[in-house]
Formats: structure tokens, C-alpha cells, sequence
């Protein structure tokens, strides 16, 4: 077990002097700053925050709590659902949303370079601008890039376009030694070496902290057309996605839901934008699918084949958004699923497993099934076209806390377990962090998580950095 | 340094015991084992080769040998060109081309999974016959699949359908103590935990041996047209990629290459396709791009927007190739630039060095006017797409090899000095090897080097598995 040393007056003064970003100790530190946003994995105030402003002051600061032995943590919006961003064993947080500045575009290389605390949002927005898309598109649009390459995440568009892992050209990188050093290039192609720059995405900041980034952008897709599409069952609903992947329409996002949570999502948002019943047909499932491309032709022939297919494979009808003001109404419950349920729900929490596209129906009827054996109620949604399902286990019994994660967590063992029988994995975007850091052995393995504690070691010899994530204490 | 003990009779009977592959030794073994594609760095034959049957084999045989200090490395189809398959400090090879069966398609999750020993041409070919594509295409077919893998090779399709780890989803691998696991699951998406698959990607047979892939397909493109775009200069050849791309135009593959190869291989292959003078224009550089799509009227629509800014930008001409036959012949010329320089000298070093995309004419320009204060000739061509670029140093003065290869080195230093000027890296596709080991330190740093011996500790504590080779002997 690794022993860490509390911060004390000496610490904090060196720390003071030695960065040029803010210091706060104690109180003046907000409450925020203790959990993400699945409070449910408890709260942790850090002993000491500290707003970086650039690369020299993160060296900095990593170089003194290793020579400390003080634990430390990079922080960027706080959006995580894992808890990577929790200063579980106190110490120093370093808030990096003060390094947000976008670089410089290289439009010869379609990269652009940023510093890891710009919004999603801010990236994405600007790219337009210029006429360029960066295609990573989590719900989150707070979230900082540091955070979605820390999680490598996933989001909306993943099924046509990839994860932020497929984005990420070259990083400059602090070691936990408080080293710079850079990871990649600006190249698409590379062979030189372990890809250490892979090995950073996904880490959720337990190997370095990302000071810089060189992203992929691409040109913007000039039209989109959305199909809402109900189903009399799940099972029909989740069988034509792989139908449409085998006609090489390339769909940019295939998102799934069940009759429940549309229900609920459009009570919250106020407005009713999906059919429901159909001619004396209930609907009980849906795709939402989103088509891009370069010019309206395009468009309309993918969405007549899509149409095709999916009546032939048992859609009840296919609904077509082809205006951006529909887009946006056909989108507005999935994209309030999260809003829904915090409204509703005061405990809350969630898996985001992934599993094979052809498994969805299985494994969602399997977990609707175990389900009812459990006091919390169980509301899924997800992305069709990968696999990834978020999973949410919620409650209003906020006096039976205790009895809520005892059961949540017989319910998790459960349903990781069908997840890894069905060839799938722990975690499609959201990551391990803390909260889900106690199945991570049991399903990947031992020697699989042994080696990845060795490259912790590798990396970070005193396990000062973001410790308890990923890698256990032991 | 580590100190390896010599094969002896009792471990080569052990040995024979154990597997259930073909053992060889000595004499038996073919002289063909002894280098790859790249004999210039030397020939080293191995004391025991066996040809794996299984992955019970290849996991006996590393415990085997991990309980005997014996150095050990498996080998694919001996075509690399870095030395990454060559058993520099002897020991035992393992022979994987045995294991060559492609074992099951899942089209509902677009994957196949199949044994490393399969050859890229008999994988390429069967997928074809489902209607399927597996997209990396580096020059050599006869390549394995595990060696693919292993260097994380590019090829032609790479501008647009990305390398081999975009399309390695997981793998079984044989750990260096002999321990097998499984790393990546059948998902497009996922994150959970470090990503050692994509650790093993490109890390040239140093840290597992890879005994199963599952391999990412696409429906197959249906249509495809060439373009040979004649330049008068390689600056405006190379000046028109950056527009395609920021046009969106997706194309398959962008190779350039200057007059003097295409001379040099049309006289090879005894056919002319690519015009050297365009009314009284002397050509000096062309581009060769391939467009693929779904239907005909899609590439039309490509082929005329980009010819269309092709000769905006400066091109002389631009010569169609639309049916199979016309492709094959603008193909052929570009396709045999290897065999060509093989049969012209005797004396072949190379390096493959990637730049970003708007950095080639002038790292081709360097090129040429420092290959000038040399003995040897320069003969360059590359992946315009993606800067990945490949330098060859040939010569016929056998009896001044210790010359070649100490101006190959000055070269060399040099060249890669002004790639890592330019934002570039070592390698695009051919790896590190032991051929190009020397440089990697003194170019990707001390500190990632450290972390990169670091890493392979971690997964080879006796430094037994392909030692030499990505991380140095100490």
C-alpha cells in the first residue's frame, strides 16, 4: 500500500512561489471540485487546488508532489461518470479549464492544436466556422478535449466516424516526474516505436497529464437528414442495424430507446416529437438514425434505401427529418435522456458496457429481465450502431442508500458478467476511474490488469498521479 | 546486459517434446530464415526453429524458453525490411505461417478472425469473394497478418481507410512467460483500461506473440477509377494534395513519384503508361490516385471536381484509368518500383520515413540535393495521402559495403533530422527493427525510449522475446 504525505504550510508555500496559476487551500476551494458527475461514488475535497495556466506550471507542480510524495490529479470540466476526476485521496488537483486556448489550424494537415482544457463545444463550434468538423460527439459538449482523450470518448457519431482515439495526432505530455515530453506527430501514419500516445488515450489521467493537443479535423459534411423509426419490439428495432452496416449506408449515428424512456424523456422535455401508437400497433422501440454527406443526392439515396431496408426488416414506418429545426426536434429527447432522469431521480447510477451490436436485444431483455428483482428501477438507451449501452439504476429511497449500492452492485456483477459472455467489455466511453475500478479485474482479468499496474509503475514510480483509478492502491 | 544461455540438447528435447510443430535445427534450417527483405543488416541464423501448429504451442514454447533464458522471436512471411524477424541473438524462431487458417466471419458485428500466419493477399482475396473488404493494403500480399499487425503496416488505402490498427478490434496473445490472454474485445468502442491492443499494435513481435486476430471488414467498394496526374515539378505535384483533401474528395490512395523511378520501372516491366512529355512540357512528377465509391455516378462526381482542381492547381494533364485493365497498367509501373531497384543494384538500404503531407516537396527536394554529396544513388517515392515516404539508398560497389553503409548512416542521420524538423517521425509503416534501432533514441528522445524499455520489462521480465528489436539491448 502506497503512503502518501499530507500537504502542509511548507508544501503549499513552495507551490505558491514555484506556478504562475492560482492557488486555493481549503475552504475557498468549492464544493464542485469534490465529485463529477455521479456524486453517488462519494465526496473528496482536495487539500489543495490549483488553476494551471500553462505547461511549466503543471511540471511544476507534478515535480513537487513527487518529491513530496503528495497525490495529484489533473481536473477538466468534472463531466466524468466515473469518478477519474475526484481527488479520492486528496492532495492536489490541478484544474486545467484555464488552458483553453485554441492554438493554430494547419489546414494543409487537417489538424488543429489546442490546449486540453477548450469545451468540446468550443472546438466543435469553431471548426464549423471554418468549415471543418471535429466528428467526436459525447452528450457531453462541456466536457473538456484533456477529458475526452482521457476517456477516449465515444459519443453519437462514433458509428460513421470513430472515437476521440482516432482523432488524437500527438500530445505533449508532464510525467508524473514533472518531465515534458511530446507523444506522436502530426503524421497520420506511424510506425516508431510502442505507441505510447495510445497508450495515453483512455488513461484517464493516471499516466501523464496532457498539456497540449494536435487534433484531426475533417471538412464538414454540408447536409444531414434524420429517420425516426418505430418498432413493434426490441428485438426487430436492434436487427435491422446490422442490415444497414451490411448495405454500406454509413450512418453517422444510430442511437436506440426503448417506449419507457421516450415516455419519460418527452414528460421532462414537454413536447411529444415520437409515435406511440401506430395504426393499433404499439411502439415499444425505436431507432433514431442521422445521415450526412456531401450534397442532398447523396442524402436522399441513402434515405431511401435505409427506408427500404428497415420496412422490409419490420419498422412500422419510418419518419423522416429532413429540415434542421426537425433534426433538432427528432433529437431533443434522446439528448434530454440524462436531464430526464436526474429530474426524476435523487439516486442514481449507471454502467455504460459495451457489448456486440448483435447482442443489443439479448442483453437489454436480459437486463430488463433481472431487473425486476431489484427494489431500484432501470432505464437504458444507447448507441445501436457500437454496442455501448448506459445502463441507469435509479431510486427515490434516498434513506435506503446502503441497500441501493448493495443491490446495484449484485445487479452490476450480474450484467458485466453477460456483458463478457456476449464478447463484450466494461466500459464503451465512460472508463474505469474509481467507481468502476472493483470489476475491472474480475472481468478483464488478472494478467491483464497486472501488466497495465506495471505501466502505471513504469510511468509514475511513486504512484502520485490520479491514484486509485484504473490501476488499483493495493 | 542481459546474457542469454545457448540452446543445449536437453532444452532442444524438451523442446521436441512439448510441441506439437515441426522442429528444426541447424542445417536444417533454410538459409531463408537467416534475414527478411533487408539482408544489408545482416544475416543471423537461428539454433532452433519450429513451426507453431497452435497457440499451445507458441505458450510452451516461450515458457520453455523463458525458463532457459533462450532468446526467442516469431516469425511471419520474412518480409519486413527492418530486421524485426530476424533472430539476432539466435535461439529459437517460430515459424507462424503454419497457422494460416481464417477461422470465422461475423458479419453481424463486421469482423473476421483469423490465425496470424494468414497471408494479407489470402484474407484481402477471400473477403472479396463475400462481397467484403479488409482495407490495409501495404505493397507486399504475401505478408502474415500477425506481421501486419506487429509494424501496424500502412499501405496505398491508408489515406482513406487508415492503417491496421483502425482494423484490429482484439487478439490472443502469448505473453513472454508463456501466459496467454486475450486483449480488445469484438466492439468498435471501448474503455476499459490502458489499451494493450493498442500497445501491441506496431510493437513488432517485442512484447507477446500475437496467435489470433479479429479483424475489422468493410462491405467492399464497388467502383473504383484511377488518375495519372503528370507535373512539371514535384512542388506543384505535391502543392495539389492538401486542396483534395480540403475538398473532401476521399480518395483511396495518392501516390507521387518523380520522372526518374517512373523510368527506371516502366523499363523494368517493359511497358510505357505515364507520359514523360506533354506538348514540349517535360513531366517531372506525377501524382497516381485512385477513387472508390458505391456507384458510378458517385466517382464521376469525384473524378471531375478533382481533375477539375488538379489542373486548376497546376497539373498538365490528367489520363483516366475507368476500367479494370486501364487500372491494373497505371498500377503496374508503381507497383514494381521495389523489384525494379532489386534488380538494378546490389546494394539496398531504404528508410520510410513520414513528414506531414505539406512538408514532402520540400523533404524530397533536401533529398535529392544531399543525396548529391554521395556515392550512392537516391531513388524516393512515396504515400502522398500521408507523407509516408520511401528513401532508397542503392549502389553496385559490392566491394565498398563498409562505405555504402557508412554514408547510407551519414545520410541517413541527416535525413532524419530534417524529417523530425518538419514534424515528422522515424517510420510510417516498416517499423524500428534492429536496422533502424540506432537512430530511434537520438530522435524520439531518452525519455520516451525509457518509458518504451519500461513497458517491455513489464511483459518480458527476461527480456527473452525478439531482444534488440524497438528497445535496445541496454
Amino acid at each position: 500500500m502506497t503512503v502518501y504525505n499530507k500537504v502542509n504550510d511548507e508544501f503549499i508555500n513552495k507551490l505558491s512561489e514555484s506556478v504562475e496559476g492560482k492557488v486555493f487551500t481549503a475552504d475557498q476551494i468549492n464544493e464542485d471540485f469534490s465529485h463529477d458527475e455521479m456524486p453517488i461514488y462519494g465526496s473528496y475535497q482536495p487539500d489543495v487546488l490549483v488553476a494551471a495556466k500553462s505547461t511549466e506550471d503543471v511540471s511544476k507542480i507534478l515535480k513537487l508532489c513527487n518529491e513530496y510524495k503528495i497525490p495529484v490529479l489533473a481536473r477538466g470540466a468534472g463531466s466524468g461518470l466515473v469518478g477519474s476526476g475526484v481527488a479520492i485521496n486528496g492532495g492536489v488537483m490541478i484544474d486545467m479549464q484555464g488552458m483553453n486556448k485554441i492554438l493554430e489550424y494547419d489546414l494543409d494537415n487537417l489538424v488543429v492544436r489546442v490546449q486540453p482544457g477548450v469545451y468540446l463545444h468550443d472546438l466543435a463550434e469553431d471548426c464549423l466556422t471554418k468549415g471543418y468538423m471535429y466528428p467526436p460527439d459525447p452528450g457531453e459538449k462541456f466536457a473538456t478535449l484533456g477529458g475526452n482523450v482521457s476517456t477516449n470518448a465515444g459519443g453519437m457519431r462514433a458509428v460513421k466516424y470513430g472515437t476521440t482515439r482516432d482523432y488524437v495526432r500527438a500530445m505533449e505530455v508532464v510525467l508524473p516526474t514533472g518531465e515534458i515530453t511530446r507523444f506522436g506527430a502530426v503524421v497520420s501514419k506511424t510506425s516508431t516505436g510502442y505507441s505510447l500516445k495510445d497508450l495515453m488515450v483512455g488513461s484517464e489521467g493516471t499516466l501523464g497529464i496532457i498539456t497540449e493537443l494536435t487534433l484531426k479535423i475533417v471538412p464538414q459534411a454540408k447536409h444531414t437528414i434524420s429517420l425516426i423509426v418505430p418498432f413493434e419490439s426490441l428485438d426487430e428495432c436492434i436487427a435491422t442495424v446490422p442490415v444497414l452496416f451490411r448495405a454500406n449506408l454509413k450512418p453517422q449515428a444510430i442511437e436506440f430507446m426503448e417506449r419507457k424512456i421516450i415516455l419519460a424523456s418527452e414528460k421532462y422535455i414537454g413536447k411529444e416529437t415520437f409515435p406511440k401508437n401506430i395504426e393499433g400497433t404499439d411502439v415499444n422501440a425505436y431507432l433514431l438514425i442521422t445521415f450526412d454527406g456531401d450534397n442532398e443526392d447523396e442524402i436522399d439515396v441513402l434515405m431511401e434505401q435505409a427506408a427500404e431496408l428497415l420496412v422490409e426488416n419490420g419498422a412500422i414506418d419510418v419518419l423522416v427529418a429532413d429540415t434542421p429545426s426537425a433534426i433538432k426536434d427528432a433529437w431533443a429527447a434522446r439528448s434530454s435522456f440524462l436531464e430526464a432522469i436526474n429530474s426524476q431521480y435523487k439516486l442514481i447510477d449507471e454502467c455504460d458496457v459495451v457489448v456486440p451490436i448483435n447482442k443489443i436485444a439479448p442483453f437489454i431483455n436480459f437486463v430488463n429481465e433481472i431487473g425486476e428483482k431489484y427494489d431500484f428501477d432501470v432505464q437504458s438507451f444507447g448507441h445501436a450502431g457500437d454496442g455501448n449501452l448506459h445502463i441507469y439504476t435509479v431510486s427515490n429511497d434516498e434513506d435506503k442508500l446502503d441497500e441501493f449500492n448493495k443491490q446495484v452492485h449484485e445487479f452490476m456483477e450480474e450484467i458485466y458478467a453477460k456483458a463478457y459472455e456476449f464478447g463484450g467489455q466494461l466500459s464503451g466511453e465512460h472508463g474505469v476511474g474509481h467507481g468502476k475500478l472493483k470489476y475491472l479485474k474480475e472481468y478483464e482479468g488478472q494478467l491483464n490488469t497486472d501488466l497495465m499496474r506495471g505501466i502505471k509503475k513504469v510511468f509514475d514510480p511513486n504512484m502520485i498521479l490520479n491514484p486509485g483509478k484504473v490501476v488499483s492502491a493495493e
